[in-house]
């Protein structure tokens, strides 16, 4: 009987796992039968958008956090496929920080070269998994969310591949029940002209609140004050924004915050990050973590120790994403394949516990950093997945790290080099703040500007 | 083996079976073991009010489409509990047209007095439920939030009391996608200040449009247009409100009608109703129909026809509310409790068939009210519910329909009489337009207004 696999979801995560299969097919391998499940009407995952929030057409949980307007917050050169560079699938260089259709069209462009698409079966919403010990077996309950039916089928893998961005965690603050305004979780966000001529409070200070925040600004809120629990953003802010330290309370239109001070606000944004949530799993497979860069259970990050026939992709904090989650897909498809042996759960179990004391000894961004590609090192080094330079994509996030300390509304105007082809990405044709159509085909106009490579001052 | 039996939700319909089994007891009678699993953290259903939207602290959808300053559609005489009457819980008469503080405070009230209380598992999501044929009992998996645990539990009986305004129906118009601006559907609204100076459009003509649309004026939008597909509401709008046919796609701000007439708006608000939804109901379990008064497949609109230890409570289209889920309540408890003999499921269909098809002659909102009227009549008669006087609360039901035709803004200012008690409702102090504090103190100060009976012109 040939060996099944249910790939769950087909975002980033997911693609790696089919585009891997799919390269070892190419190669001569035999490969076993893929199913991956998606809920959403195509692929790409969070990088769809929906105009929706809250629940779909069907009633399942919305997946995407994603707004208009968004582009990149990290040099495109840092997330590069190995085996399918940016100036490959755009016949020319294009600049460092594309927007969301723009990468879109990279992940998708790959995954339709690799002709993989049939082996998705979209609008399935994956309902319940279950194992059980005498088969050894997966049965997969899914809704078939047109037809409205459930459907089970039977699979020895299960790859879960569905994302930790789309469950908000929103803490309550007193007051924001009777708020007269918008309150919303930053996965509800979609559309900043909402909030032009508005007084904006983002709770949060980490990616989504400077981010949305920067956003609003660029798109004419009045104000930006981002309340912050543990530390302040720290940058260079302009005078329309704020830092202010953990919200207390809310009355009426008045944001109170803990050393005293108030703020006037027109909404609140709760930029308060994402749960780990799998509501289609049986406890003993669910994975429980917060946000971290080496969850616990999981050998090499990816195999569930207690059972690994049960794979988890890109369920690490990410400074790596698309050729981390590219390195983990290979590396479990070998796994899988017979190429490479897992060692004994008790050895898995002293592995990963080495992993996550190192990762708990970080004490710094660039530690951080460093540490994750030392992950990413370590599995690469152990499949035929196209070596690439992570060292030098490492100071690639020490110099991102830097640019935007240096300025924090034009970080994106920089330019970096590919550690695939060598080159030095072009200059986009308008600055970032004035750059109001994130359009595929705004970006891809000609730029008429010379590129000017970044180095840490 | 005592009969045990899952009521699913505390909203109204729940919380009238918790209260019919009660009652049974008090007089005498042996009742089942009841577990109430309920996924919000008190009792109420949709009588509870969230600030959140979409997904709640656990990741679970959302319950409540309640908003703020939201008061009763229709008078309250027209929902009273047979057994336990608007006086006997304030102790004095109260007005017609109560805030939902006001109704919730009087929900509660009866349940408080039950003391049934204890037989509700609060913070607990049904995951999935299932049916043996061999051990003729259910199987029910429920997630603890707190614990994020699942607990299965086997059951001779349940009802389903999750209500269906709880799943948006959102259907997507061209345009909405980009529209720089928010777009929600009335499940997600909240707070009507949000709109102030707003031109805000509803798309829908039933009651989430015509309620969201008057509150939103009242708390500042400075124009509310509604988009009907079938029809116009008809009522005599203020010059702020205007009514247009379908919308047919947005571009920019600029809301496009089938009729060729546009309108620019700020914000769109898709009020087109809500989706019956088990997701955790097995397909040859689950209730499929749109909103309508006689459902299919449930005998005396409840009974699943196919298995009738499954039971479905409150899903009718409603007119009649917590009169009738009261009445259902005793029905289902009377047949579990062997005092009804259910007929053969032949018979069973024959019934329901006939009444479907008495639904589908209706041509009018007074046959309609005529139709629900006979339905909880033939309920009534056969269960020892405090009889009332239902041919009564169908001449208030048609009073009211008359009342919003007269003065859609006014309303709410009317008096009605009790078919119980017989009293005529004070006058509220306020008129409901100036009426902005809607919390119950505010409802419950004293009114110096003479009450006038209103009588069908």
């Amino acid at each position: 009987m040939t060996m099944r696999i249910a790939i769950l979801g087909a975002g980033p995560s997911g693609l790696a796992q089919l585009r891997a299969f799919e390269s070892a097919r190419r190669g001569g391998a035999e490969v076993p039968e893929i199913v991956c499940f998606e809920k959403q009407s195509d692929l790409g995952g969070m990088w769809n958008y929906t105009w929706r929030t809250g629940l779909d057409a069907y009633g399942e949980p919305v997946h995407g956090s994603m707004y208009r307007y968004l582009w990149s917050n990290g040099p495109k050169e840092a997330l590069e496929f190995a085996d399918y560079s940016f100036e490959e699938h755009f016949g020319r260089p294009i600049a460092s920080y594309p927007p969301r259709a723009v990468l879109r069209d990279y992940i998708m462009g790959r995954i339709e070269k690799s002709g993989v698409r049939d082996q998705i079966r979209f609008n399935m919403a994956v309902q319940w998994v279950d194992y059980s010990e005498e088969t050894e077996r997966f049965t997969v309950t899914v809704r078939d969310l047109k037809k409205d039916e459930l459907l089970t089928e039977e699979f020895d893998r299960v790859i879960v591949a569905t994302g930790h961005f789309s469950t908000p965690n929103a803490p309550f603050f007193e007051g924001v029940d009777r708020f007269p305004g918008r309150v919303l979780h930053a996965h509800d966000f979609r559309d900043a002209c909402e909030f032009a001529d508005k007084d904006l409070l983002l709770v949060g200070a980490s990616y989504s609140a400077e981010d949305i925040g920067t956003q609003c600004y660029k798109y004419g809120a009045r104000s930006v004050t981002f309340s912050y629990r543990s530390a302040p953003t720290g940058y260079d802010w302009p005078a329309a924004f704020e830092e202010k330290p953990l919200l207390q309370r809310v009355e009426g239109t008045t944001a109170h915050f803990i050393d005293g001070s108030s703020k006037q606000v027109d909404a609140i944004v709760l930029c308060t990050g994402y749960q780990h949530h799998f509501p289609f799993l049986p406890d003993a497979l669910t994975l429980r973590t917060r946000n971290r860069l080496y969850p616990g259970d999981l050998y090499k990050g990816v195999f569930w120790i207690d059972n690994p026939k049960l794979i988890y992709l890109g369920m690490q904090d990410q400074y790596y994403t698309f050729n981390m989650f590219d390195a983990q897909a290979w590396y479990a498809r070998d796994v899988i394949l017979g190429k490479i042996a897992l060692p004994s759960a008790d050895a898995m179990r002293v592995d990963s516990t080495a992993w996550l004391a190192r990762e708990e000894a970080t004490t710094s961004a660039e530690q951080d950093i460093d540490f994750q590609t030392e992950y990413v090192r370590d599995l690469l080094d152990a499949t035929d997945y196209p070596d690439f330079n992570v060292e030098a994509v490492a100071t690639l996030f020490k110099q991102w790290k830097h640019d935007k300390k240096d300025d924090i509304l034009g970080y994106r105007n920089y330019s970096y080099r590919s550690v695939l082809t060598g080159t030095l990405a072009p200059l986009h044709h308008t600055p970032w703040m004035q750059a109001m159509d994130d359009s595929l085909e705004a970006f891809l106009a000609d730029s008429e500007l010379e590129p000017q490579e970044r180095l840490i001052a």
